[in-house]
């Protein structure tokens, strides 16, 4: 496998450049299906330096529609304006990462890749198919093949290879990030030293499963997605959107938009209209057409699709018989948290989890009034729990 | 107005026939957004006899996709045998209705009616159009009005005024049957002497209006849709089965999908695959895909975005002061009832209805593990709560 610098990028060296868009060609890829995914490239930035002997190493896992952008950084002197501008861009767990903060820049070496099947600059559906599969090289589309969180593992497992690191001092992840953290203590154990699994679950249930679902038909249904192989046309925008406007819903509780917008109408409109299609929306409906437009415009529909499928898939005991029997392979300490008012990832799911686990299990709770979602908005509270728990000081 | 009989009914006369589908003729309704829905037919079964004094009606309201078929019953000797097996079938709330019932038909006349806007035999989108909208006579399709409500109590007031019924003795109904008997009392108090809100809520909260959301855009991106001009073409099943996905999980409880179906496949098939659609489906899935395909096999999609967009627009307050100032205007006595488990309408719900409505008001609680759907199914803890309550014997 080769890392591939970005455009114009020096050989590495004392200069730390932290939020960088990076690529690593890390090959073929053998999947839990069967399938042989040639030509893989996995996306990462990192912030802070390796510790000469490795140990300082935290790996974070981004959620379902996440990048790997955690954490505003800072690209080399005499780097381009735009690559100075994407790492000084706020991250989605900003101020949890960085220098001085809980995951602290100065001290850790973190990394975040995108996903395998993502559309953050890892291979995907909308790569381009390598010649033994599509002589033209158009994107994969339809081709792309199933990728489960224990393939997506595996993945991050080349890429630890090829930045040097040994084993993870953390692997921390929240939603579908939590899945991936838990997959790798137990899949690679002795490369993970403490796990920190946020807002997540053992193996998905059936009500994810269903969330899931329908998310999937929304894109599936949507005439301009056409099985997949939409690259040469118009976006299932639409669909995505309704996928989105699904899963944001799960994402958020019902009293919170309750007290941000009850029934309050959008503008001036009357909610009552002559026909349905003349009436005004409510607030909570403006909100969620805002939600659906915003992830249309960032994500491709068939990486929506392959993530969604992951988590679906999401089964950490899958071929290893019970639970407990499962989680018995790994060897790390751990944090389970779950936000108290999540109903997607509901905190029962985080108590059986914690029950199963074996070794030093710290179990908490975040406080919060914004459903699952609050493991991304209460990074304070995240950050305490880390420092007091597997980032502390020994 | 007219009551039309059906097809070789006998006039009304001293043999009591039950659960038999009838049909009448209300003329225009003038709808909250001022359009006049004109040549308005509504559907309606009833169970039980009429007293003298007009003092032993019951009207029962059906949710969302209900029907008027209440509970089973029986047709006229010598009626044609379709409309005997149609009157024989089991309601959907057999038990609670009936002979000996709770709601015991010897005793009461029980009256149940189609909603305005609906496909159970009242006008609707699918019914043909009058001569001064189309004078080809095609289905109403997109040009079909929104209804809320108020509307559709108001048009169940001039079926009362048919069926010769001067006040009813008990409204009650579950989920947007509940939002409509809720209505009745505050719309029409002097008529309504005791009401039963079950599972329900007073205003439609962001929540509801968030999934309502979702369910009809799933239906308005079916290509097949049309605007909502389809029925000379194919029905947009794909569309109205997604809507039912979506509603379907949010009327049942995380707990009882995890019991019933975990992660369990459905079938031989590995839900790992090569592609997604490749792979094997898990039993929620399933499950999802057949309740619905039996909706789109039922219903028509234009009337579940009218009923939909109708309980979206609930909000008896509206126009009407503060919600204590609107619920003051009803004189009747008062069950309001919750189940544990639900959801979609979550018991706190009830609790702000219950503490807001003047008069004599029992708030209780439905114990059922099956969410939302509750109301359905614990019929015989809901014929307990109403023979305590206001069917109670003074």
């Amino acid at each position: 496998m080769t890392v591939v610098l970005p455009r114009g990028a020096a050989a590495p060296g004392p200069v730390r450049e932290d939020g960088v868009l990076r690529h690593a060609e890390i090959g073929t890829l053998e999947l839990e299906s069967g399938f042989r995914l040639p030509g893989v490239r996995l996306a990462y930035e990192t912030w802070g330096t390796l510790a000469p002997d490795g140990s300082n190493a935290v790996l974070v896992e981004h959620a379902l529609t996440g990048d790997t952008h955690v954490a505003s950084g800072r690209a080399r002197p005499g780097a381009p304006a735009d690559e100075q501008r994407a790492a000084e861009a706020g991250g989605w767990w900003e101020g949890l990462v960085g220098p001085g903060a809980a995951i602290d820049t100065d001290r850790w070496f973190v990394v975040c890749a995108n996903i395998v099947g993502g559309c953050y600059g890892s291979t995907g559906p909308a790569s381009p198919a390598p010649p033994e599969v599509d002589p033209e090289g158009r994107p994969w589309g339809s081709r792309f093949p199933m990728i489960t969180i224990r393939d997506a593992v595996r993945a991050e497992e080349a890429l630890a290879d090829a930045l040097g690191v040994g084993a993870w001092r953390l692997v921390i992840g929240g939603s579908m990030g939590g899945a991936r953290a838990l997959e790798w203590a137990v899949t690679v154990p002795d490369r993970v030293r403490a796990c920190a699994v946020i807002a997540a679950c053992a193996q998905s249930s059936a009500e994810q499963i269903a969330w899931g679902q329908a998310q999937n038909l929304a894109i599936r249904q949507d005439p301009d997605f056409r099985g997949g192989d939409y690259y040469d046309g118009p976006a299932p925008v639409a669909g995505l959107g309704l996928a989105r406007r699904i899963a944001h819903v799960t994402y958020r509780s019902a009293a919170e938009l309750h007290h941000r917008f009850g029934r309050t109408p959008q503008g001036e409109r009357d909610v009552i209209g002559a026909r349905p299609a003349e009436r005004g929306r409510y607030q909570v409906e403006s909100y969620l057409d805002h939600q659906a437009s915003k992830l249309a415009g960032r994500f491709d529909a068939n990486s929506y699709l392959v993530v969604n499928e992951a988590l679906m898939s999401h089964d950490v005991a899958r071929g290893r018989g019970t639970l407990e029997e499962a989680l018995a392979r790994a060897s790390c300490e751990w944090l389970v948290a779950a936000v108290d008012s999540d109903r997607l990832y509901l905190p029962h799911e985080s108590d059986v989890l914690a029950a199963a686990l074996p070794g030093e299990v710290r179990r908490r709770t975040l406080t919060s009034p914004s459903g699952h979602d609050g493991f991304l908005i209460e990074g304070p509270q995240l950050g305490k729990l880390l420092v007091e728990t597997v980032l502390r000081e020994d």
